[in-house]
């Protein structure tokens, strides 16, 4: 998918929403767990219930490493899925890889090939040769960590790396690697005023946005200090939309979440 | 495996020696791919040849990623085959993984609950709350890129950090977080100086040192500044001994690329 079909499907869907497809089968309703594949059973009831609210899937790998091969079978039923019924769809997988060149290389034929992913999130620390070989995918997105949501995001992000933040050198480094035309960022909501920095930076890339709703950041801010003239945000939203009820009508409920979400999108939109 | 278990093998072995399985099925025997799998043929052949000289195996899981469910039936075929024939070995599962910490948990379960190996690699631009979920498992170990040994290593790694560089700001905040004694450190062996500073700051952890042989690091060197009082390295090493030979031989020239460099290693460990 180009980045221009993803603001396309924006500006028709009048959502920038991205439902994080974050199965643990601790959390989904009892009766599910009586089927075959209850991880793909679940994401394929909350993908026919929000579709139309939504632009973006976003399967977290680790929740499907960890049922093993049947899980990894779940994912990819999972991506088929929404490949087959719904190719307007932004798929993320968010597997946060990264490694050397060649090893790289292998990460990204994995799931922009094997999978068919429209992106992947990957990490930073290990630099240039660990990223280019994702940005070397026409028409595939690389979605790099730059500020993440989470308690330790402080403990190296936000380090004063010659006068600025580590994060913002992440940023600002990646601008010169080949084809950073494909990469997109990881910024979490939790201060939302850090997006006037950053889009000092990249005033022109998307970003992932995780950390509204559950773990507290505020969408109307994120869009006052992040959006730009394309939207460029894609918000994030897991367990608020998916985890919405365990009962039976746990599709039911999350559409409704979802709706809630999409409909302040729109009047941001606005 | 307890570390005193490793060091134990180290000293039985006379050898710290890690063979890295990065299988890529490009590159090896064209006989084996007729087989039904051919990766999990190449390292059964590898392990049956080099086990007496090695102390650990290190399959990196971009490789086995990259070919789907049937590269992740490969890799548990692989481990299990380790784990049954061979208890001895230190097992690395090499997956430089890392996320917010409930879904570090499931990277954890996946690896060292579904898989059973005794380590895995992880990265820490996330910080404390995206490693200590790996450290929480007893007898379980978590490698942390430190200072790797590739090129773009430089963009962020040696970054100037008040005074220090980033790497060593990693290494030393780690060793404040909740279970640190079940951390080892990647740290790559291009520059074999290097050492001297990491074991000021972690005099007594084990060291995963990838960048021997092939990417060009010299064995003394690092064994120079880098040894402990209980040997405290894990040299690894991937092309140059699993491809030491492409025709129906490759399992022998393994073997005595493997041989060359215990024997290195027995003499270094007089």
């Amino acid at each position: 998918m180009t980045t221009q079909q993803l603001i396309d499907q924006i500006k028709i869907k009048k959502s920038f929403l991205c439902v994080g497809l974050d199965v643990d089968l601790n959390k989904i309703p009892k009766h599910l767990l009586e089927l075959e594949d209850p991880i793909f059973e679940f994401n394929k009831a909350i993908i026919d219930a929000t579709h139309d609210l939504t632009v973006s899937y976003k399967p977290n790998t680790a929740f499907y490493e960890a049922y093993g091969i049947k899980g990894w079978q779940s994912l990819q039923k999972t991506i088929n899925y929404i490949n087959e019924n719904h190719p307007e769809i932004f798929t993320i997988a968010d597997a946060k890889r990264g490694d050397i060149g060649n090893t790289s290389s292998m990460y990204a034929k994995a799931f922009f090939e094997d999978l068919n992913f429209d992106s992947v999130t990957v990490a930073p620390y290990m630099g240039k040769d660990s990223v280019e070989p994702f940005l070397a995918f026409d028409n595939k997105h690389t979605i790099m960590l730059a500020l993440t949501s989470n308690e330790g995001a402080f403990d190296f992000q936000t380090l004063n790396v010659d006068g600025k933040e580590l994060y913002k050198q992440v940023l600002e480094t990646s601008k010169n690697w080949k084809n950073s035309e494909n990469l997109m960022y990881v910024v979490g909501a939790t201060k939302a005023e850090y997006f006037t920095e950053i889009r000092k930076i990249v005033p022109d890339s998307f970003l992932l946005v995780p950390g509204v709703g559950a773990q507290g950041g505020s969408l109307s801010e994120v869009c006052k200090y992040g959006m730009n003239a394309n939207v460029g945000l894609l918000i994030n939203s897991s367990r608020g939309i998916i985890y919405a009820s365990n009962g039976t009508d746990f599709a039911e409920k999350a559409r409704e979440e979802a709706l809630k979400m999409q409909q302040k999108m729109e009047s941001i939109l606005k």
